[in-house]
């Protein structure tokens, strides 16, 4: 695709070379976001960052990641006293706010209003998630984890094997993280969830018909075994469709660091959307985890940064610019990363 | 008037001159508006952003004025939980916020509230709005966008031929923009509102005893007949004594491009303070005006980043050191404007 | 202490040295806080403003102080809708928040919280308040604003005479200023107070035990007869454990101009930590006093700015690069200070 000036809203528009480009430019942010240059290639530029629905890391990663090559961010949160909340379209929304800023990035409750407000916007925008339908940046972010977590055992995304685990069925994370491994070869997928939280049938379809080898499961140990990867994600009791449900399946998808040793390979990479609930009834990913330098989950949300970084510098059409603009860091920066 | 430090409170303080010049600056900010130019020349200061009142496109067209001229934007939202609420007076958050920023745009509900605010402040203050009362920034805006639009018909603000349509009684932008026509010469307007909500009679003495004609009507159709500008504004039903006056009324104001074809000279030119209602119970102009290249109204929106940042390179007195510290634009600015 | 990426949670963590350290490194900040310089020393570092409890003046503050030295700011308010309410550990945010920015000022409603914040932390972190326990900025800029007020009439901080008026119980910036004071000497303190809100006892023995002399009294008349400074705090009636308490203390610790002027010393100077409470049954500092040119309690206010960003320029360790990342200030100023 031609990333300049484009929106981007689906991981649907993204071929294989895409995604490998994505990863190619993110990988030259790591010496800004990792705080050892600073370029002020978009000093000047203009970032709307437009969140109907709350958020904290999303909003403030995506800001964070313009900051970092040298734009500023004019923010709007919050719905309910908005003017669409006075019956403004999204159309006269975006043909008003697009004309306050270079790009956008937005979040929004309701599926497909990201890429209404985008068809209207004078300038690109960025889906940050628009309702239970598509948030592009994360299932990027993910993907550019798992490559960089497994490269050091020298392996690649092709011939990946990861185990999904948790709500497959609402996950809007796991859905689009699937859909982009369509565009990779010889995957081999565990699905661990609870029967009515399975992943939906038409993305276990299109996974196979990729050639993907896709195992369906709700046992979690036997499911993580042979993986290099294992994705878990949070389930909400109120899903389940009975109290019987909820109670057969408790406890049985959650990871701790027990488990991990009595049945994972070694170097086998813990990954999550995050937040996770640390509450007692919860716990989806122990806390006794989190001296496990197989735990990525912190760096999963770093790699946020630089694939936001990424996009900015994509569609704004600045990556051979970047680094012309580039100084080193002149402040305390210990040992971060 | 001297710009220089200045309070911009109401647009009462200006005089025909001053109105110029406003105009001449937002003129030249026009390739920084548009993106094919970027200036530094406020690096360093901050703008105060107090927005005590929820508000979008004002909060963000000032903030993202203040960023296009170079400076940073500390913004605060919302009332009930600031200091105010705790007992502090105005001449207290004037004075301890002032210290936080070089200018401050402030919105606030009360009537005579941001003039209070200013009082006390050590910075210069612009108007937001502040209740019923005024927002001056608004009107320019309006009057700038009317300049600009007749301006490629050989026509100029004297002489102007206007309609004002809708909630005459109550809309606080069309009170100012009759107050700005004072500083002008022979003007005719029409005034289209039902009996209930027409302009207060204080205005209209006002604008006749300046030499310029007024008309009153209750009728559309015949009222946009010969006309440079239809301004139409928001009706709310709730503003009607009764519910047969509300049902008398109910959708007589409304343009439509039938309407509008049927009864415009051509290349009458639309506008509307937004946001416009598009509920289908409201709808003071119809959404199949929006490819009528007519339509004004988010030129008009975007016509208030040139106006505020006019006014902040006025007051902050930059104005002719814009341009020294500019430069082009480096990143993907599309066809935007 | 080494500041250099140094937490900053308590004023317990600071010898006499460092708290003079800091007000000597303020000192160095006041041409760009009174906007004389500008500079652009931390040009490309993003603070992370993390307010989970209101606050305007310490976050507008802490924000303006970063933007003063040429940073980036990017804000998470309120609470109800974060990670948090989903059952995120403080460690799980800090390890993620942490990632987005250079240094962080937090503010929460629970003690302890921010220390906890902190340990998790990959960048330092300053206090702007959790809950009754800690506001250690709060207590620098008051103490470096005793120390200026008072150099005028060639006094210092060790032989300080003091009264702290009001709510002394409960108060927290009383409580951090009197720990300060302690790592100075021979200082005086009358400490004026209904009993039921008296400053609580290990806190007076402390000031004992370095040597300073405290006086306890529930009359204000008498108490700031002999005294450099007048620290009022205000007094909530619902603090009181009785109606007959409130009743007997109702008006009695209030300053106003005919007070000051007939009970206190030429120059004595009032402070206040702000907000003031102007409603007609508060008023610990009558409106009468604003023309009084000892009322120092908005310098008091701009004091934390500089002391802020000595904080931020210590921490990050560019105290010595600001002056050579300066320039001059080119837009209207005024005469602000």
């Amino acid at each position: 695709m031609q990333f300049s000036g484009s929106h981007i809203l689906s991981v649907q528009q993204f071929e294989r070379d895409d995604v490998e480009r994505i990863f190619s430019v993110a990988d030259r942010m790591q010496p800004y976001a990792h705080r050892r240059r600073v370029t002020g290639v978009l000093d000047g530029a203009i970032l709307g960052s437009m969140f109907f629905e709350p958020s904290t890391r999303t909003r403030v990663s995506f800001g964070s990641a313009f900051n970092l090559l040298g734009g500023e961010v004019r923010e709007t949160t919050g719905f309910e006293n908005s003017a669409i909340a006075k019956g403004e379209s999204l159309y006269d929304t975006a043909r008003v706010l697009s004309g306050y800023s270079d790009v956008i990035a937005m979040r929004h409750p309701e599926v497909g209003s990201v890429g209404e407000f985008a068809a209207a916007s004078r300038v690109p925008v960025i889906n940050g998630g628009d309702g239970s339908n598509e948030h592009p940046s994360q299932a990027l972010l993910d993907l550019y984890t798992i490559r960089s977590e497994i490269a050091a055992s020298g392996r690649t995304i092709d011939q990946l094997r990861i185990a999904m685990v948790g709500d497959l069925r609402y996950g809007r994370t796991v859905h689009s993280l699937c859909k982009l491994l369509c565009a990779f070869k010889g995957v081999q997928i565990v699905l661990v969830a609870p029967q009515a939280l399975q992943m939906p049938p038409e993305i276990v379809e299109s996974l196979r018909s990729t050639g993907h080898k896709v195992l369906e499961s709700d046992r979690l140990e036997e499911s993580i075994a042979h993986v290099d990867i294992v994705y878990s994600t949070r389930i909400q009791e109120e899903r389940f469709s009975s109290q019987e449900e909820a109670d057969l399946y408790r406890g049985r998808f959650r990871l701790n660091q027990s488990i991990y040793t009595h049945h994972c390979e070694p170097n086998t990479v813990i990954m999550h959307p995050l937040p996770r609930d640390s509450r007692e009834h919860a716990r989806e990913l122990d806390d006794d985890l989190n001296d496990n330098p197989n735990l990525a989950i912190f760096r999963q949300a770093d790699n946020g940064i630089l694939v936001r970084m990424a996009l900015f510098a994509l569609i704004l059409d600045v990556v051979d610019q970047v680094d012309k603009h580039a100084r080193d860091v002149n402040w305390y920066t210990g040992g971060r990363f």
